[in-house]
């Protein structure tokens, strides 16, 4: 009776670990990059059906703060379990999420002004490639989608707003979305990449501050993004995130703003997270 | 028989609790004014326990936008449904609401520069006075709280930044917070207030820009009212909101801040009352 | 302890009096018209709050079909169960729902041809004034509408097409909406009025016929009413209800347009109820 | 020991039950045409139990809209999670879902008028023995349906009106029915068929109007096909959706009709699916 009972633990024990429909994770990939000269991590979200089905899927590509690396998201996010029920309940469609890690040798997600850390090129140039091939992803603009938090929400502004023809939809979260003014980036710059001249700053401030990308958007470009911005009213970067609201209303960029009750931390990004999935799904859809 | 008479007591007690369907609403009363020179209309909201009851409530002032009248929070507002469920459910505390007519003769809540139409003189020392004594009202700062919608956005910007010692809590909704320069407002005046000086104008701008009242206002007063300012991201008002969230937090002055989905409509407003009553109940209550 | 009981027993039932919260129906009120020369029978819903309210609400005209009476929505309509229902839930605004009896006498909501019967004119110039002077009736456009099933949905049509500077909403429920044709009217018209001419009946047809009142409506008339228009896809009136349609389409007339699954019956009519409180308080409210 | 091993089926079984995330979907897939002288796409979805079990199906083709292709139901139509639920549910029976490419090459299902282009008998000749020897589908009408919507709902009709022998149920979403008349198709034909004659139009016109054949159907074909129509109110194809719920209710053939609340676009489909499914299993199951 002992080992019938056993037997029954056991069974007990496979049913749950195969009833858990659901998505799987993983946080520790590799892949390897000429341009940065090294092995760079990421991880991934694969959408329940992956396995047993034999169709391609869009992509989200999700970034996470400074600080941290490939593993926020998953441990800290919950995307797991928040995109499992979310698939589930119908909210937003099945998809891949693509989560680098932007953290490692050097921070963050740029090239930088002296073009020797150039994290931008590795992106589109070996990163989205590579997974591209890697995972059976859909690769039409249409399916690519791009969000993230604080220094992600600011590579999330950066990489849609230099390349609009590559996303549909780009959600950013408490971003930090580049300097507000060349004034203020100057004093950062100066210590962050030591003898960069004032041409040098010049240049480099209207490639990465958003605002000013958005003041100088051309028209027809103006609704090539459905964007997506949310940021508490008890963040630290309410400013810029407010100013970018009114320069986008100003241009008339179409754009959904939140602000809701919060401040910069996981609580609120968890909070985001569903409406971010229904929101790139509305694209992926089609209405 | 004793017992017998107990048992119609607790019947009547069971009877009442059951039979009440909310609170009264009457949406076309008169006062008199000296100030205005004229009738002026109010609505008032009682509680559902006023007529049974022999005790004081809080008071929360109710202002209506432009082109409207004292019966649109009434009528378009549904404030008598809103209240019932909010207090039923136990969301905000028992209170009376204030309605008052913006609108009959000349538009708007303010003074005029000129001093010829003092719509606010009014509000201060006759309307408050008058429903004060005329209703089972709280006169304490504590116990009186102030909201509106667009020009009664403004309204309660301007009552609670002029009078931070009669109000516990003020929200704004789609708020219009009055001209954000100075040379924004001039242009309109000289056509509303013909005549109006350039010495005038400035003085004026002062006393009835938020922005300028927010910039100004002393340390000693930046923690006398509660705030609570919401304004949906396709809203026409969303400049000056959005720099109000700005200059109120480079002052360091508490507030709630919410941008929702949504633009210059009832919809949004009628989704806004149950928070709005939620919230000056905090302070009504105490936490 | 017998009486004591009996005591329980007539509180109980005193409770359950007072404990249903919700509206007031009377189903056999009398007016008197001089237009008709005889008294006229009415029933009517009044909102849970306005015995306790002082306020004025909105209005909606709820028409019964043919072989029917005031009586009809009352008690094959379930108009105060589901009213009580969406109002509580706050589906729709409170509002006065007035349900005259326009089968007295001669069948029907019309003027006749011979001027001999002028059910028309006693609904604007007696029922019309009367209700509204005798309950708190809002008497602007904004706050009236119709609604109406089968015959009764014919006299929404004729109603809301004679008069769209009374109604801002129209409803019709499996409408007879009158001939789509002068061949197919002349038949019953010349038995149902003896003696009738060509002449009359070319007349009386562009006045009571849905379909040629809205392909000659001035466009300057097409977005004055909100229409929801509802037929089963079993109902013996699809052809009318499916013409006016695409008539409606043809002229740009907005409007909403459901064919669900059912026939002429008050199960369809039942359900349709719910939305059609909905649809016109959209207009009452303001979105 | 037996018991032992009953309850080792028992948990299997149990586990089965639990572990099956949903059904199989493959959206890339190839066959061989002959007549259209190219490979040709398909997609596929296999009930859950597909893999596991060892039984036959019944089959459902759901056509896509024009400008899309195999992939529009797997992606915009999310087959795949609204069948899994319908099926989970006991709303539908299990069945496999072809969806095959209609837009390669040429656009459309039929057969071009010259000839040149016969997807009409790829379809029948090749695709349906094709996936109905390929995989383990019941070949019998009965368990034959078909679906589509747009483009893909004329493809509906014109399929079961031409081979009502073959299709148990037949269920059109938002379709284009074929030209209403023969002069609104004259005009697109010449274009799009260049040297067509007027004798060829006739003939393409009684063959590819969806109105024209229900005008003609045959008595003893009106009940061989169960019919569900369902066209939003919005929808730019309202006059040819409602003038054939006309003709088919003047011939007497039996069939469900809808307009919902809705336009032309994948919202209003996805929302439709799950009634297709149950409609159409309604069927399979028999009564």
């Amino acid at each position: 009776m002992k080992r019938l009972i056993g037997v029954f633990v056991a069974m007990f024990l496979f049913v749950s670990a195969f009833s858990q429909s659901g998505g799987k994770v993983s946080d520790n990939l590799l892949m390897t990059s000429k341009i940065l000269k090294m092995d760079r991590k990421y991880a991934i979200y694969l959408p329940a059906d992956y396995e047993t089905s034999d169709r391609s899927y869009p992509v989200l590509y999700l970034l996470h703060g400074a600080g941290d690396d490939q593993t926020g998201w998953v441990q800290f996010g919950e995307v797991k379990s928040i995109a499992d029920k979310a698939i589930q309940e119908g909210k937003c469609t099945a998809m891949i999420i693509v989560m680098p890690d932007g953290d490692t040798g050097q921070r963050g997600y740029f090239n930088s002004p002296k073009g020797d850390w150039n994290y931008e090129d590795f992106f589109f140039q070996e990163l989205m490639p590579y997974v591209e091939k890697t995972y059976r992803i859909r690769t039409h603009k249409r399916y690519r989608a791009i969000a993230g938090l604080s220094m992600g929400g600011g590579g999330t502004f950066m990489y849609a707003l230099h390349h609009p023809e590559l996303f549909s939809a780009a959600c950013t979260l408490s971003a930090y979305a580049g300097p507000i003014s060349l004034e203020e980036a100057a004093t950062r710059w100066e210590k962050q990449y030591p003898g960069i001249s004032k041409d040098e700053q010049a240049k480099y401030f209207t490639r990465h501050s958003a605002l000013e990308l958005i003041k100088n958007m051309p028209d027809d470009q103006k609704k090539s993004v459905r964007w997506y911005i949310d940021c508490g009213d008890d963040d630290f970067l309410y400013e810029g995130n407010s100013l970018i609201h009114i320069a986008m209303r100003k241009k008339e960029i179409p754009h959904e703003f939140r602000i809701r009750d919060g401040a910069h931390n996981w609580t609120y990004w968890r909070e985001a997270l569903p409406t971010v999935l229904e929101f790139v799904s509305q694209g992926f859809h089609q209405y």
